[in-house]
């Protein structure tokens, strides 16, 4: 097991900043890597001497090119190999030899097509025997803007986002958007197919590196997901935010990465639970990515969930309050004394009790909008400001406006940070000087009210809580190892593994026939539940029958199932006083890349249909569990909703931890559940579980 | 009762198309909307007379002001009010007098502060006795692109939306994004307070005009909701997409619009009710707004879900794919034909079975793009065709490509409308001549692929139903009026009226101690139920007991709730088989502008906790009921999920059709329901209802 070993952490200082660089593959042809690359490294050229490498001799870009690295006057320490498929062994030897320290492999496809990763895995092998860092292949570029590394194929903005991407177009874009909020790039890296540098090294190198204040990435494969996730929640807890756009595993987004990257997506749960664990911000989209970006640079957490909406119009108040209600947050009434003050300043027409609507009085005095902000962040009346309207064109609206927009921009940045609580503005005009001079003053501003109202909600959240932390998982090899065969389902292995990890269930005995059957219906009491074993699904399959009353409904049950069913045998069960308490599933699953994740949702029928779960890194102890069980929407069912008794939640908390262990020790089980675990005023109870073990081939087979 | 009156339909001409315009209130004061007014009105002097009033005579704008309207040589039709508060009920004396034929009446506040609007009431009143239509009061304006009439403070966008707005600053925000989507208006109201023209009437008249292809809303009050649903309804079905925008009713909402325009917002789910009936895509801001008639007014309704992914690059191809399918799109695996024609026009590192990523195939020719998706769009194989990435930055990407890309362009809109399917394109470069022609040429272009996903999504939702319909209420009184006093929570005559309407119920009797308890409940018989009456959340206060198993069961819970609660009387009641039904809510509440809106959800504990509810114009039919339980996440419940028998869904629905009808006929009760409503294999029974009368000034008190 590799999973939980840190991610290495080699020095890539001949990455970020080389002393020189040559670009092997160097081209004159507009259409080609070798020339946008060759154009990127030359841009740095008053940094570092940059050769440009062709077999063909010759000039390119109007300078003498190198036939090969052997040529060089001194080796540089970073080489750029954009050469076909066939020459990239070669190229990659040469480079070695040559002496460089760092390699980046732009070359994608292999020469003799598909070889299943055997090359990548070779090339890395090679590289690290002879201490280079590798990055790629298939990588599309290095860019450190304070070293004026440029090894991308199209200009990108400078700012403090250290961005890691597997896609080059995407990382495009991300610029593009970001340079619109007046934000840019540390370091960008694209990683390729990951064959030697991964994405969870490059977390820990932009955490420590100065110039970086926020951690992007997109990724479509984890790699070491546990390393991933450890060098993530170092960086937050660091207060470098990692923000994650990543492609979770579907079928149709199989078809998209692998023919991509290669890639191995992971479960959406999987890479909910890591993020839990990290503390990182999920996105799906760039726009989104750069958004949340915008607001965790520029604002920090809220102490709470209230907000003061401040507009210069009802519709905007209106549309605000209606978003921030929707996502979860508060707009307490304000105060008399506070809303006595803000009257003070301005019209009757104006809205004071918050939503604050300015009514016009911005036109008159464009300072109404910092002195009303000021009053609200120093009140302690609310946790956040939200501002929305037409704020930044006010001096476009009228001149007279112009300069006491600038200032009130500066007014409002200043209220904020003396507070303590953000700021954060949705304006029509986001791009005018006023809303520069708020940007670069820390408050993060807003085209879309949606985005404003969503980077609220993260904020607020974020200081609610931080990373779970990442749990390490046992290195020692499983005490009692699962063999196959086991019977379609696992339920009797399931109960078994459980019950001996602490997971309580109700009285069962196996039995062959009716008369076995009526004897352990009576030892256990009657009325009892029936089952027919061996079946993946019971329930769906009529192999489970409840209630049984007395012995005649236990032998007619039994002649009913072995017909229909022939089961290899039944279980005899203690029918639970299943309307006195609440069915949850509890669950855990392995994945490839992030390995055990543990699973909580409401059970029973409602399991597929409600779809309300939550997620975890396994193993979890009984404190995580329970603050898993609280993050569900229907956990309000277990504090004993409608006037009923509380159920007892820590019981249930106890059983999921439990079986995360269980999960953890055992990565020869592909998944493992209990559905229902039925939650009663004393204690939780299984009712019926089910095992599936990993195909033989994967057995252990986390990332490696 | 005026709720389904059809809204009324004057000739509004003069409002739009007017002969003359006078600007009462003219200024020469550049922060005073009679400056704006007269600005704008003299833009389309080329069109009609202008005259600008001022009371003080002299100058303005540099030309001679009129002292009042009776100095005009000639009426105009059209006179806009932008006077002192004190000064506005001689104005409109004025104007009528003078003989015009529409007023737009700026002004907002009352000359003696808020008078409960009974200054606004006086005004439409004098207004319709002399023939003449009035916008406003409270008003901003009024613009028709066509007659080139500008009374507006801003200039705004020529297009195909006709917006009907209750805020100004949102109408100019929803402008500014409409222009960066080469969108604009073809006429703009503003509603103001609505004391005549409504919105309802409004939109019957965008309906008629010629130059309107989509009708874009936000309101904050609906006023007359019957008729604003039913002109909807009208509009859609002749064509014309309703996009509405509302703001609904919450504590701190009605702080907002209160104070705007004194509106009275509508409940959520009434603002949803209406949207199902007729027809209406409901948004939340102003960029979704915009980007949902973006998507209406060039793509028609998809036939299935099924999207063909087309990008320029494996990132893209992943994350709109993960998107698509989170909105609940399909992504279809494409047929080995279909793959292999795909196929031979690509390079190998590309993807052809859905998403297809170009990978690079771009670069070496731009046809590329329309080749692939005229090939998928005509395949059948997919109901729409989602293209996203750099599509229109490769002519600045490479010259060369620069003519390539234009007739790209063209020849993808073309592939569209030959094959009748949708294509959505999102790229990193929506501002570039290509992307410019595919809008022209009727393609929506969005920079975020969440927008381009979402209008897939709605585009799909579109092909497969049309608007409900609005239902009329029953004109004649009902049958039997309920009056005060009922007992706490109704339930008796809850159940009496929902009985005689159809409802079926669980066998009950009412009792006053304990030997009648006793005795009903051997009639009923045993195990039963005892509800003590007269309490507003029986089950909440202990006021329920279950399954009482004997006399003496029934005796001690009886002296049990007597002496903890004391209440008048009790129910004895069957006690039904819950464990082997559904548990449904069924209700209906009377919204002050909407009338009567019923909802289903998951009934008992769960429906507080998971709001999963469904909501429509009451009264509905047995059809209607069943397509709205359909809706619900929870429907597969009904189906007969996980092996157990279906239920039977049809009773369910005749018992919400029912009550729909019953709270329909009595306007005096403000809210209904029956939670749980158990549905079992054969029929559905009521195990609990619940009914609250309207305040008496507010019974009947729809919109009037």
């Amino acid at each position: 097991m590799s999973l939980v070993e840190p991610g290495m952490r080699r020095d890539l200082s001949a990455l970020f900043e080389p002393d020189g660089v040559a670009i092997v593959g160097a081209s004159d042809d507009p259409v080609k890597w070798g020339n946008w690359l060759a154009r990127g490294a030359l841009r740095g050229e008053r940094r570092r001497p940059v050769y440009l490498v062709n077999r063909r001799g010759g000039e390119v870009m109007g300078r003498p090119a190198f036939r090969s690295l052997a040529e060089l006057p001194a080796p540089p320490a970073l080489a750029v190999l954009a050469v076909p498929p066939a020459a990239l062994e070669q190229a990659v030897d040469d480079a070695i030899l040559a002496g460089v320290r760092a390699l980046v492999v732009i070359t994608a496809g292999e020469a003799d097509g598909d070889a299943g990763g055997a090359r990548d895995r070779a090339l890395a092998a090679r590289a690290r025997e002879a201490g280079v860092v590798l990055l790629g292949p298939n990588c599309l570029g290095v860019f450190d803007a304070r070293a004026e590394l440029e090894l991308v194929s199209n200009d990108l903005p400078h700012g403090p986002i250290g961005l890691i991407s597997q896609s080059g177009n995407l990382a495009l874009e991300i610029g593009m958007i970001a340079a619109d909020a007046g934000l840019g790039f540390s370091r960008f890296v694209s990683v390729g197919n990951q064959a030697d540098v991964q994405v969870a090294e490059l977390i820990g190198n932009l955490a420590d590196h100065p110039a970086t204040e926020l951690i992007a990435i997109y990724v479509e494969d984890f790699r070491d997901g546990r390393a991933f996730a450890a060098a993530a929640e170092a960086a937050t807890r660091a207060g470098k935010p990692v923000v994650l756009m990543a492609i979770e595993h579907t079928e149709a987004t199989a078809r998209a990465v692998a023919s991509h990257t290669g890639a191995l997506a992971s479960d959406g749960a999987a890479i909910d639970a890591a993020c839990r664990a990290a503390g990182i911000e999920r996105v799906r989209a760039p726009q989104e990515l750069i958004d949340v970006a915008d607001g965790l640079l520029r604002a920090g957490p809220m102490r709470g969930r209230r907000v003061g909406v401040l507009a210069d119009g009802g519709g905007h108040a209106g549309i605000a309050t209606s978003l921030l209600q929707r996502a979860g947050l508060q707009l307490p009434r304000l105060g008399d004394a506070l809303a006595a003050e803000l009257r003070a300043g301005l019209a009757p027409a104006a809205a004071v009790s918050n939503p604050i609507d300015l009514a016009g009085a911005g036109e008159q005095d464009i300072r109404t909008f910092d002195r009303t902000a000021r009053a609200l962040l120093r009140s302690g009346e609310v946790d956040a400001v939200l501002m929305t309207g037409y704020f930044g064109g006010y001096s476009e609206y009228a001149e007279t406006l112009g300069r006491g927009e600038a200032s009130a921009a500066e007014a409002l940045a200043d209220a904020s940070h003396v507070s303590g609580r953000p700021l954060v503005v949705q304006t029509m005009h986001p791009q005018t000087p006023a809303s520069g001079t708020l940007r670069r003053r820390g408050v993060p501003v807003y085209r879309s009210i949606e985005r404003a109202v969503d980077v609220c909600a993260r904020l607020a959240a974020r200081g609610e809580r931080g990373p779970d932390g990442v749990p390490p998982l046992p290195s020692a090899a499983a005490p009692v190892r699962v063999e196959r065969p086991i019977e379609e389902g696992g339920y009797a292995l399931a109960r078994s593994l459980l019950a001996a990890a602490g997971v309580a269930f109700a009285d069962a005995r196996t039995v062959g026939g009716p008369d076995d059957a009526v004897e352990a219906a009576r030892a256990v009491g009657y009325p009892v539940v029936l089952k027919a074993l061996g079946l993946l699904h019971k329930s769906d399959a009529g192999g489970v029958a409840l209630g049984l009353r007395d012995d005649a409904a236990v032998r007619a049950a039994v002649a009913d199932m072995e017909e229909r069913l022939a089961p290899p045998a039944f279980s005899v069960e203690w029918m639970a006083p299943v309307s006195d308490g609440v069915e949850l599933l509890i669950g855990a699953r392995w994945d490839a890349r992030f390995g055990p994740i543990a699973l909580v949702g409401l059970g029973g029928l409602f399991t597929e249909i409600l779809h309300d779960i939550a997620v975890a890194l396994a193993p979890m102890n009984e404190v995580g569990a329970l603050a898993l069980l609280g993050s569900l929407r229907s956990a309000p069912l277990l504090a004993g909703a409608r006037g009923r008794p509380p159920l007892d939640a820590p019981a249930a908390a106890a059983a999921l931890a439990a079986l995360s262990r269980v999960a953890a020790e055992h990565p020869e089980v592909a998944a493992i559940e209990v559905n229902p675990l039925l939650v009663l005023r004393a204690g939780a109870l299984g009712l019926d579980a089910r095992l599936e073990l990993a195909d033989r081939d994967e057995a252990g087979g986390a990332a490696s």
